[in-house]
């Protein structure tokens, strides 16, 4: 395929859009009109500085209010093409879009608009410019591809076709797959973009909150599939008006985008592929041959690990903290300062290395955090390899002979992600890695301090804390790179602001990640955010039991502190729920919080946070329950603010 | 009136709000139902709480999705309701704010909702307690107050009433008038908010966007006028879904609310009083006498004044770009290390006085700044009083018995706002403090370096950089303090980020403001705040002239700089415009942008930032042009960041 972007779906002057387009690896740009009205340079000069990059001015945008207009306006629109044209020969554009028309004094009849197309495309053709038309789902008359398309093949003009945008199709909930009907050669252009759902007017949900395919929740692949049925060639690229995208380092939007198309085609490749669809668009064109095929997703079996970056005197306290939650000492690395804990299935690696990746994380967050998180999989190799192909850096660190083999790559803000083989006959990494009694057996016999049974079975999920213009990047990386899939959303109240927590996890459920970004500077999230030196780091972990009520009674007798939950909270519970009195009277005088959906139900509870950064929680899942509790994240959030509060008024007082 | 408000409208644990709302002199609080169920303490606890602080629990809200149901249903929620009226008594309680229903379970027939209506009120009476029926504006079948009405009216019950909110009624663009017509004692409870005009999912809207009255674009007035209409001696409260007001620091948000009802109260009262209705009301009900009535809104002059907060340095390379862009050195201040620069009418004071509040805020800033503002009005004294009595501090600073008496107030954020004497036989401002030759005569007798005439002739606007939270509070000052109403406002691409312009101007357009609001940390907008330690300061101010022409002609020879603009723009211009192609050469030639509007034209040009914090603008106003050409700041700041990027990039390549 020939890769293009919209300049306007990025940050930074013309330049350094260029520039980070290009290192993405594009063949091409659409020059929005305002970038080139603020570029201090000519035309050529941009034509020079686009070639040297390696990319081509595929598309020049938007030319507005163009046809159905009274002859006297249409006749003024034409001289302000002729302007445009000189300029797009200089830029060597070879293609003008033009919108449909928004304005008042258009008419609909599909005859006008077809005539003054027609008139354009001959004006256009002298030049050697193709015009093409492209239905915008506000514009006055024509919104709808069939629309456009009618007047296209009304006027009947080789300089003439359609540009096809999958958010203005799919934004109407039209449906695409006429497009599959439609002559390839006359769709000149091609721009995908995804959004979220959201229930308001369709021009301000485009010009806000489009993001690139794969981290909204539009059917871009249905879309991108009839367009290529139709036999299309041309580019595939990328027009995204997004505030949060405005504002963004352009390296990693550039990168994100380009790992977005990639994503995009490999789905539809397999699509077609299953569909016996690819083969016969092979032999007809070009260009699906090009269609990007990554390695395959990865199967995945689980987090095998969580790794903090700690100094010392941290590494000491957290190891206190995990053995008040029923974690054991499990190994200590081989020739690391780097400590194994175990409970269960839960294996969390304490790093106080110096001169490590997880020092220079510490230092870099002032504080301890996790660094690493390692997934269970069959193919470790492959993953790294599908990771590589989708842009991600890999991440692997010179090893001493001994050591396991471990493929590591960087995630968005810079944690790193270790595949970890997985299944009969492969070594677990704290065998290689760690010296400890007996590696093939259970965790107690791995024991240094054996307990009569783990409280805490397995890993729930790991929550992470990240900077608003991090979210789709952490969305579109683990669908993409992954194979992770959105779950339950949920936005909840911080006394000092709103919090939206996000989730993705693998289809048997035993990778689940929650992302909580927050726009307010006052929220837990945006204090976890900040620990994180600005990056994104752990927000929390969640422990999965089997008995709740057991695990908290026996981890409170010894000793273990949880935050404490309001008793009106449980009087509230009582009141809204069916909920057996007496087991409300056993989670309050517990401190359990409550969850449920139609599928089943939630327990758990939060431990405070330790260093105030990162903090634990213990859940019970029963029945299908498939959340994360979220909304009672104000719970907690609204006792640490309180006990803050109270904190600092006996510090006056004193 | 009896003056109360939600505590889900502002930021804090319960113990936060209720201190922060009883600061700013309110009576009551409608208790949100989260804030009481995460209080770590008990209903006794929260009442002594409230009472401590001469606070009544006025309302408990929101009981949701009780009428209309299927009787199983219905019952759960009499139970669910017996749990919160035994609350209610602890708490002391009167009324529960019940919603219209939203679940797909209810039914629409009114008979049934008001047969579950009475029967709850029945229960609620025992407790002494009333219900309150409010129609929400996405309720399933009762979204207005006529069909909440009739529900109330069938059941006919002495404890149900009606609860009107402005935001449900207006929202959905429904007529208040009848409200008018109702019976004033089953009104139980007012609830005002306003709210932006938006397009968008009314839920939506009204979960994230209300804000006070005065600071949106409903007609708040109107619909309060109607209520007191009927009779209504209730409380007058603020329930306000806000997501900035989440995260402002609640006393701020406090004293805008008591602000926003006292203004209220005062416009609705000129309302009343104007058209006979209010001594009727007076005579009927007791509550209509409390309508808050201030001093009269200030007649304002122009702007007398701008005082700028510098340390020596700078007051040196202030004074030599104002002398490069015409002013000239008119005074020097009596006892002060403080100067007067003069041009037509524009009076800019330069103050260096150490320990001086301008000195502090040069500190806090870090740099220098704009620290006030004096706004020309016939009767200063009158006009402090009314910000008094609306909530503004005082700010009056001891004087030598030969300075004038100005009064000053403290505007968000901390300036300070002058009201300085104008009018036949009022010494000037400069006449009194400084030490100038012939006072009474014009600037250019005044001045120590005469030219032949002033190039820029008065000040147009002063533009302000404000955080994202702080927009409301300067919207709400403006209108209900200084008696300024809003106008255009626009939305402009920086490279980094949008930027939200805002504007505000008295009725003769003497006095006319700008704000600006990024939610971008690193567009200009972002960088200003920054420069001004976070409470917002100058972004530039603009100087109007007769003829831009001839004024930078003049300007660009006596050496000074203005940000240059791209020649794409003028071909741009001249494609998309009717101008003269010579006009539009000549602006080319000096760099003057262009802007118009159907009633007008605007012309205007920028110098780049001064100590990389405010700039300065010079524009001409054609016809009847009544808006800041903010669309071209967009150019501005295009230039800027590739002026930026081309120095970076040779301070690498040295």
């Amino acid at each position: 395929m020939h890769r293009s972007i919209a300049t306007v779906s990025m940050s930074g002057t013309l330049r350094q859009k260029i520039e980070a387009i290009a290192a993405a690896g594009f063949d091409g740009i659409e020059l929005f009109e305002p970038d080139f009205v603020h570029f201090s340079g000519s035309a050529l000069a941009l034509q020079r500085m686009a070639s040297d990059h390696g990319l081509r001015i595929d598309l020049y945008q938007p030319f507005r209010d163009l046809e159905g207009m009274p002859t006297a306006h249409f006749r003024r629109s034409l001289a302000r093409a002729e302007h445009k044209f000189a300029l797009m020969k200089e830029l060597g554009c070879p293609t003008l879009l033009v919108c449909s028309n928004t304005s008042p004094l258009s008419t609909g009849e599909p005859e006008r608009a077809a005539a003054q197309l027609y008139e354009i495309a001959e004006r256009a053709a002298r030049y050697d410019i193709r015009i093409g038309y492209e239905a915008l789902a506000w514009g006055r008359h024509v919104r709808r591809y069939r629309d456009a398309w009618k007047r296209v093949a009304l006027a009947n003009h080789s300089h003439l076709g359609l540009i096809l945008d999958s958010f203005h199709t799919l934004s109407l909930q039209d449906d695409p797959t006429d497009i599959a009907t439609l002559p390839g050669d006359k769709i000149f252009f091609l721009q995908m973009a995804d959004a979220p759902q959201l229930q308001m007017d369709v021009l301000q949900w485009a010009r806000h909150y489009r993001n690139f395919p794969g981290q909204g929740q539009l059917d871009c692949e249905y879309f991108f599939e009839q367009v290529l049925k139709s036999g299309y060639e041309g580019p595939l690229s990328l027009e995204i008006f997004n505030d949060q995208f405005r504002e963004t380092p352009n390296r990693r939007t550039a990168t994100d985008a380009m790992r977005s198309l990639l994503w995009l085609e490999s789905r539809v490749r397999s699509r077609l592929e299953t569909s016996g669809d690819h083969d016969r668009l092979w032999r007809q064109t070009a260009t699906q041959a090009w269609l990007f095929k990554p390695p395959a997703v990865p199967v995945l079996n689980g987090v095998a690990f969580v790794e903090f970056a700690v100094d010392t005197a941290h590494a000491a306290t957290l190891g206190t903290l995990l053995a008040s939650l029923g974690f054991h000492l499990a190994g200590q690395h081989r020739s690391k300062d780097v400590q194994l804990y175990a409970q269960g299935d839960i294996r969390l690696v304490v790093n106080a290395e110096p001169d490590s990746f997880a020092s220079q994380r510490f230092e870099r967050q002032g504080g301890p955090g996790m660094c690493a998180i390692g997934l269970g999989t069959p193919l470790p190799d492959q993953a790294a390899a599908r990771a590589s192909a989708l842009l991600s850096a890999a991440a692997d660190t010179p090893r001493r002979p001994d050591e396991l083999h471990i493929p590591a790559i960087v995630s968005p803000g810079g944690m790193r992600i270790h595949f970890v083989p997985t299944g009969a006959g492969t070594p677990g990494f704290e065998a290689a890695d760690f010296d400890v009694a007996t590696p093939s057996s259970g965790a107690a016999t791995l024991s240094r301090s054996p307990r009569p049974g783990p409280l805490l079975k397995s890993l729930d999920h790991i929550a992470l804390a990240l900077p608003p213009d991090q979210l789709d990047s952490w969305v579109l990386f683990s669908r993409a790179v992954l194979g992770l899939e959105p779950g339950d959303s949920q936005e909840l109240a911080d006394p000092y602001g709103l919090v939206q927590s996000s989730s993705v996890c693998n289809d048997t459920r035993s990778v689940r990640m929650v992302m909580n970004v927050s726009s307010s500077r006052r929220t837990g999230v945006a204090h976890a955010v900040n620990a994180s030196g600005g990056s994104g780091g752990l927000h929390h972990l969640a422990f999965a039991c089997d008995d709740i009520f057991a695990a908290v009674a026996q981890l409170r007798a010894s000793g273990t502190q949880f935050v404490p939950i309001s008793p009106n909270y449980y009087e509230d519970l009582l009141a809204r729920s069916d909920l057996d009195p007496a087991l409300v009277g056993k989670m309050h005088s517990l401190g359990i919080l409550f969850d449920q959906t139609p599928l089943g139900a939630f327990f758990h509870i939060y431990t405070p946070r330790f260093a105030d950064r990162f903090f634990f929680e213990v859940v019970q899942r029963v029945g299908g329950y498939d959340g994360y509790g979220a909304l009672n994240g104000a719970a907690r959030l609204a006792s640490e603010a309180q006990a803050a509060d109270a904190a600092s008024r006996d510090a006056v007082a004193r």
